[in-house]
């Protein structure tokens, strides 16, 4: 559960505690409801969002953690599941907890049994998760890539951006990451198949980035999927083509600001007009809960693994008072890939 | 023809000369062609940001100015077009001239004799032209309005803002239009059925124009047709609800400014992801060609027209020596509704 929210900075061990509860099955609804137990809590960078005080989303002290976890269920009243079932959903960080059919309808809740085994099912927090609907989502619907465009993708290293990359890769499109750290840009380019990949931490300024951008597609970005913010975003603006479209996903480099400190990014609304240019936010939820494609995100992703189309890189954490770390991983660039917390 | 360019502020007369040509209707090619007449010249905003140097739009001096017409088929050697059809299409300013059927092609041209008369025509270059074109494809496929939802149309007295405003009404939209002075304010209630117009020459900073927004529209803004830029979309975008848009049409604000002197505009991109928030700029052009929703526009439109559901109004100057004034009181706010120029 939340202690402190974490105000500014990176959050720490101290920010969390981990509390004893009893769940009793007995008190399963008889008209309908789950035991759930988690087998993998998922960390996340835009649960920062959640731990700090003063906004709509914040996460009050004292409350549990809510994210995304893959597991089994051990006992149920819903005719659609069956003990034994392996899932993924959007709840609170309990290893056993009862969810109500109530419960169960006002939220993301997927079944991952037909494509994953319980030795697979950390890519239930994963691929086959909330980056999967992510990457998928922003990729197929919000940018609409088309054979032969160029796609920047921003953070590309993460659990959301290796995916982002590797889809566009299918598509035939040219794909250019950033990644900090020459680590991560091989592996963009020898795992994941990148085009290209620029190392962040070489440039010390946006003018850098944006010649290093300028250099790897000299003919202008017509695809950005944008994880990072700040100066990153209005570099890769800048580089944006005609027809050029941003999704914009995230924004790790301001998360850990003060809301009042938090830049502000310049457009050029009048240069938006004669390219037909587009800049659009979008959170992964309505491809996550089947309400835009169905569940094509799931099949496409699962297909892609089973074929070796799609590789994925995971970074395990063992046991539930490790989240703290993997969490705080996440914004000291530590981890590579999806941050998974083993319980 | 383009004397000299406009570098900054208004456009004058010096800056434009009439010049005589010969047209020989002998010229027409047999293998397709067409011989026009233009009865009416049509003066936009946009057009400032081709009578300017140093753009990729510009047009050069000595070249004559391009925008839209409306006239009559004088002589053709097309299956498709007979003497007497009436049309609208971006040409060159002539009164008289050979449009061969390459030229055709690679331009818009639109038939309108299953619409409008002689008598009538002027609205070719109006709500059955690139004004038209444009309010609905901004406001039909960018915008895509939902039954209930809020607009703001800002510079919603123009050719395009009165248009846009009508056909979110028969969408069920409440409307909310900004002009400059009350004469225009109360056109916009009075004869386009807005639900509210702001003056904004009654806001002194932004910060009074914002005010006005949210007391207009506390649910705040689902859909924002923007024509003025600078801090009128930066205002527009502040107001914003979730799941909000922006059309960028036009930044009329800015167009008489030196290019190294227009302001960019703040966002934050942040914001934007869990709003699914989208900025999207657009021209009229896959509209008014076809080449997106056919002729739907035209149909919406001139069936409107007809039943009276969509009116307009329109500002003649007579005579093609009048063209420089009718254009320079686009930039005065001295025009209402759409600036006519009867050749």
């Amino acid at each position: 559960m939340l202690k402190t929210p974490s105000e500014h900075g990176i959050p720490q061990s101290s920010n969390f505690s981990i509390v004893d509860s009893v769940v009793d099955p007995s008190e399963l609804p008889s008209e309908g409801g789950l035991l759930v137990r988690a087998l993998f809590f998922s960390a996340d960078p835009y649960l920062r969002g959640h731990v700090r005080s003063g906004r709509p989303s914040s996460i009050a002290v004292g409350n549990p953690i809510r994210g995304f976890i893959a597991g089994r269920i051990e006992a149920s009243t819903i005719n659609d599941w069956k003990v034994g079932d392996l899932f993924g959903a959007s709840l609170p960080f309990s290893t056993v907890q009862i969810v109500s059919l109530k419960a169960l309808r006002s939220t993301a809740f997927w079944k991952l049994s037909d494509h994953l085994t319980e030795a697979t099912l950390s890519l239930g927090v994963g691929v086959l998760g909330m980056p999967g609907a992510t990457a998928f989502g922003g990729l197929m619907d919000v940018l609409r890539p088309v054979k032969g465009e160029t796609l920047l993708v921003t953070a590309a290293s993460g659990a959301v951006g290796q995916l982002v990359g590797q889809l566009a890769k299918l598509k035939g499109c040219k794909v250019i990451g950033t990644a900090g750290g020459p680590e991560k840009c091989k592996l963009l380019i020898e795992k994941f198949n990148f085009d290209a990949a620029i190392d962040h931490k070489s440039c010390s300024n946006p003018a850098q980035l944006e010649a290093l951008i300028r250099s790897s597609a000299p003919e202008g970005l017509n695809m950005v999927f944008e994880n990072v913010g700040t100066t990153t975003f209005e570099t890769a603006y800048r580089c944006l083509a005609i027809g050029g479209r941003i999704a914009v996903c995230g924004a790790i480099a301001a998360y850990n600001e003060k809301q009042e400190s938090i830049p502000l990014c310049s457009i050029d609304p009048m240069q938006m007009i004669y390219t037909s240019q587009r800049i659009e936010g979008f959170v992964c939820t309505p491809w996550l809960v089947g309400a835009r494609g169905g569940n094509e995100w799931i099949r496409v992703l699962s297909e892609g693994v089973k074929s070796g189309d799609i590789k994925v890189t995971e970074s395990f954490y063992d046991g539930i008072e490790r989240w703290p770390d993997a969490f705080a991983d996440l914004f000291l660039g530590n981890n590579v890939g999806k941050v998974v917390v083993r319980v």
